[in-house]
Order: structure tokens, then sequence, then C-alpha cells
């Protein structure tokens, strides 16, 4: 049975792939990304919101091909002339990429919902799928680090280059935040959901946080998948297995499975981890490394393919 | 008698040139510059201030040569990439241009006075006069125009390349605007205030409107000197001529003596414009023409020498 509503809980670089793999192997307006905001911050005045824009420009085709993150062959001119002004930026903010957290911040200081404005930028792209933040509310993740104590999430993640070692993380904003309806609706009428290869602590972790989104997913008897991060013992990109370690869990595919515990009935991991099946009532062993486009397109039409013989 | 304390009311690139030359003419901290901020206006979520920013890069040497306003050499790598999400930008924004306006928006978010981001910013730069915002309140110029009715000032002045004609100027924002403590303190202790060749109706004007200003002004028995814009009844840059035109002005250096009347007990003007004398006490004709870094150290000793030995 093919799959007419799929929403996909994404993160940053590695979400934003499997969303572009998705787009490639069914209709595009069929998906729905629900992207953790836990990592927006504010910048200079302007409202930065990493992950999302890592999505957006990936689907939209203007993300850096290197970096997985960023606008392709963006330049820094307005990060140089800060320094002018004795500031020491340690977030990186492209130019063309600048352009987009005006307009975000405009639209926001206006009164608009956030959800609304990237409905209007994700549009403005050509990108069908539909791509909403998790809440319009503030959820910033905070991390508890041993060297620095608590740490805005991207003064963990890209100031000290997920460098400090994690004692904790405090969800509790993310917590208070209201899921958006647009968040509830697609959730309500997905025939399978998907968790995304993202980090499960650090990108995942915000989304289920909020008020009502694990009993709403628990709620919903269709297939709920997710796919490792964490592939023959290490994490395909980021701090996934460092923090694992941090916070004593062992790093592997059948730990992640565990943490999702009852959110997931179906569970994609690589086939190098095939002697270590996580238990999980349906499973998927194959390569999900994803290098190329071609590659996220492969992994997703093998996902849906199993989804949908299982459904059937 | 050697100025100690000097005041200049400025607009944006005639008072940014005279300022330039003052500084060269004579101790650059004796020197503080009010500048108007009518034409400040917020632009994608940013705050602007264009007369500001340009007596700032001006006197920081930063200023693009041939515009006289906006950074040399900027780029326009984030205007471009607002175009593609379906924005027509109207006003430049250079890359390295909007470095400062995201310093000011943040710290105006945070609480901080304009007038302290305003000393923070010039001193990263070196710049040594005061560079004072007249206020730090709201003082927004508005433009009653024939063709378009009410404008924002940058919607006449930018966006409309100031070819509407002008019915009238709507300063009540300025008259409800306060005039800060630096500026007042300056104005107080001040042995001579200049108002620079800047338009008197669209630069200067929103200064004078604000409240409790012309009476300042009128109690200091110090020599108080305006420089005409209007030479050969033409406007060496920008609106003046016509706009006096469309209010029913002769375009004269005489009628921008009598425009400032009592505020004014000297006034320069051009040597081209000798056979119709200004009345004001004192008088000079000179060339005021700037075109050259020379021009304005030129211009700027000559009045100063002038202002001395009328004082001693």
């Amino acid at each position: 049975m093919a799959i007419d509503s799929l929403v996909v809980l994404v993160g940053g670089v590695g979400g934003a792939k499997l969303a572009h793999g998705l787009a490639q192997a069914m209709p595009a307006q069929s998906i729905t990304c629900v992207v953790n905001t836990g990592d927006d911050f504010w910048m200079y005045g302007l409202r930065v919101c990493p992950d999302f824009d890592t999505v957006m420009y990936t689907l939209g085709g203007l993300v850096d091909p290197v970096n997985g993150w960023g606008v392709a062959g963006d330049t820094v001119m307005a990060l140089d002339a800060l320094r002018r002004f004795g500031e020491q930026p340690w977030f990186r903010l492209g130019d063309q990429d600048i352009a987009t957290h005006m307009l975000r911040t405009e639209a926001l200081h206006r009164g608009e919902r956030w959800t609304q404005t990237a409905g209007h930028l994700t549009k403005a792209l050509g990108i069908r799928l539909s791509v909403l933040p998790m809440t319009d509310d503030d959820a910033s993740t905070i991390i508890d680090t041993v060297e620095h104590g608590r740490l805005a999430f991207q003064e963990y993640f890209v100031r000290h280059r997920w460098q400090p070692t994690v004692r904790g993380l405090d969800l509790s904003a993310a917590e208070r935040a209201m899921m958006t309806p647009e968040v509830r609706f697609a959730i309500e009428r997905a025939d399978a959901i998907l968790i995304a290869p993202s980090n499960p602590w650090l990108s995942v972790a915000p989304i289920l946080a909020l008020p009502g989104m694990r009993d709403l997913l628990l709620s919903r008897d269709v297939p709920r998948v997710a796919i490792s991060p964490i592939v023959g013992g290490k994490a395909i990109k980021g701090p996934a297995a460092k923090l694992m370690n941090e916070i004593g869990i062992e790093v592997s595919a059948r730990a992640v499975a565990q943490h999702y515990g009852q959110i997931i009935n179906g569970f994609v991991y690589d086939e190098v981890d095939r002697s270590a099946p996580p238990s999980v009532a349906q499973l998927l062993a194959t390569d999900t490394i994803m290098k190329t486009d071609a590659d996220r397109a492969r992994l997703a039409l093998i996902v849906l393919d199993w989804i949908e013989s299982w459904r059937s």
C-alpha cells in the first residue's frame, strides 16, 4: 500500500539528506518534515535556525555540498566586517545566509508565526514538501557540560565544536513549548512516521520533548520507523557517539533503538551491524550511508518499499 | 581665540564631508557631530541609520568615495539572495554595511541606547570625534507628496529617488522625541555651533524640531554659523533645490539664511552668490564646494579661522 502522507522528524544534515532522498522517491507534496528548533538562536539581532535552514537549503538545491549546511558559494563579507568593530564571531553567517535570517527576523518581529514564515520561505525556493518547525515557541536546548557548565546549543555545538564533555541535557524549554497545529495535523493523518538518522539526543529529543508529542506518536497505529545514525559503533557525523559515551550509553544501533523504545515499531540499521540486531518488531538492515544524491534516493526507496510491504 | 569645543549639526553626505574636513583642521576630540535620525528606519529586521552611517563611514575612512555613502568596495550578496525569496529590495544594503546594522540592531534589542551603541561603533573604527544621534527616540520624518501621499523618509528619498512632489513635511515624531543628555551637554558647553551644508528641510529641520533645541541654541551666545547647501541657485547634491521650489521658497543661499533666522548669527555662502548677500550679522563668502579631501580641509580651516577672528 502506497504511502499518501509521510511525516519525518528531522534535525540538520542527516535529516536533510534523508528528506531530500524521500522527495526523489515519492511525491514531494506527500512529505512533511518536522524540524528540530532546539538549536535556534539569536545572533547579532537576527534569528538563526540552523537545522531548519539546512533542511531548506538542501531541499531547495542551494546547500553547500561540502559542508552539508549553508549556501553553496556563499561569502562572508558581513562576518569579516564585524571583526572591524572588534567582534569575534564564532558562528559562520554567510552573506546569502544572512538574507534568510533577515527575512525571518523581520517576519517574526512583525508577529508572524515561524511556521508561516517557514512556509513562505520554502515555497519561494520551490520546495513542495511541507517543512514545519516543531514549534513556534522558544524551545532552546541547553547542554550541561563538565568544562563550561550550561551552554546554549550552538555555543556547545559550534563555538566549542562539541568538544566539552556532556553531563546532561536541559530540554525544559521544549517541554514547555507548544506543538504547532500544523505538526499535530500532519502526525494525526500520517500513514507512516520516520525518524531521520539525526542525533537522537540533540536533534530528535527536543521534538519528542514537546508536550503531547510522545502520546500523539504512540496513538498512531502506523509504521513508526527510526533510522540509526550509529553505524559500526560510530556516528555518521557529529557528536552522537561521543555524547553516548559521555552519558554512559553503549555506542550502538541497538542502543539507539532501545532509546526510542515504544515510540518506534520499526528500525532501520546498517548491515554492518547485522550481527547485533536491535529488539524492535520490524527490522531492516541495509546500507544506510548517504554519500551521494543517489545514495539518498536509494535508501529512501528501500525504506519506503519495506514500510509499504510491511503494511500490505 | 581657538575653539575648544565645536558642535556641528549634520545630515548625510554634505555634513559628513564637512565633519571630515573639520577633523583635519582642529583636534578631532574637540568636535561633536549631532546627526539627524529622521531618516532612520527598519528594513528586513535591521535598524538602518543612513545619515549616521554616512558620517561614521566617512570619518572612519571606509566610505565609498564615488557614492559618498556605503562602504567602499562593498558587495551585495545578501541583497541578491533576498531576490531569491521574491523580494525586491529598494534600499541598497551592502554586505559589510549589514554588519553595522546587525551590531546596532542587537544592541538596541538588548536595550542599549542608540547613543551608547553609536559610541562603541565609532570608537571601534578609531574615530575620535563624538558622533551623537540627535535622539534615542523614534523621530521618523514623513514626507507628504502629491503623487504618493505620506511616505517614510527613505521611501521618498531612495525608493522614489526624491522624484515625488513635496507638499509638506511631518516632523511630529521629532517634535515628540527627546534630545539626549549628551547632545544637550555638548551644545551647552560648545564655543561655536555649525550647521553643515546639509539639506535644511530634510536633514537639519528634524534636529531643530526636537523639543527645546531651538531655545537651547538661541540661549548660546556663541558663533552659530550655517553653511549654505545652495550654490548659484542649485543644490550641491540631492533634493534641496527641487524641494525649495515645491514648497514655494526662492532657491538661493539668501533664502536658506532666512530659513534659519535667529538660530544663526553667522552664515557662510559661496562666492558665486556674492551679489546677493544674505542678511545675517556675520557673513563669509568663499568657495564652499568640497570635491576633494583637500577642499574639505580648506573650507573647514577658512570657516574656523573666520569664526575665531570674529570671536577675538
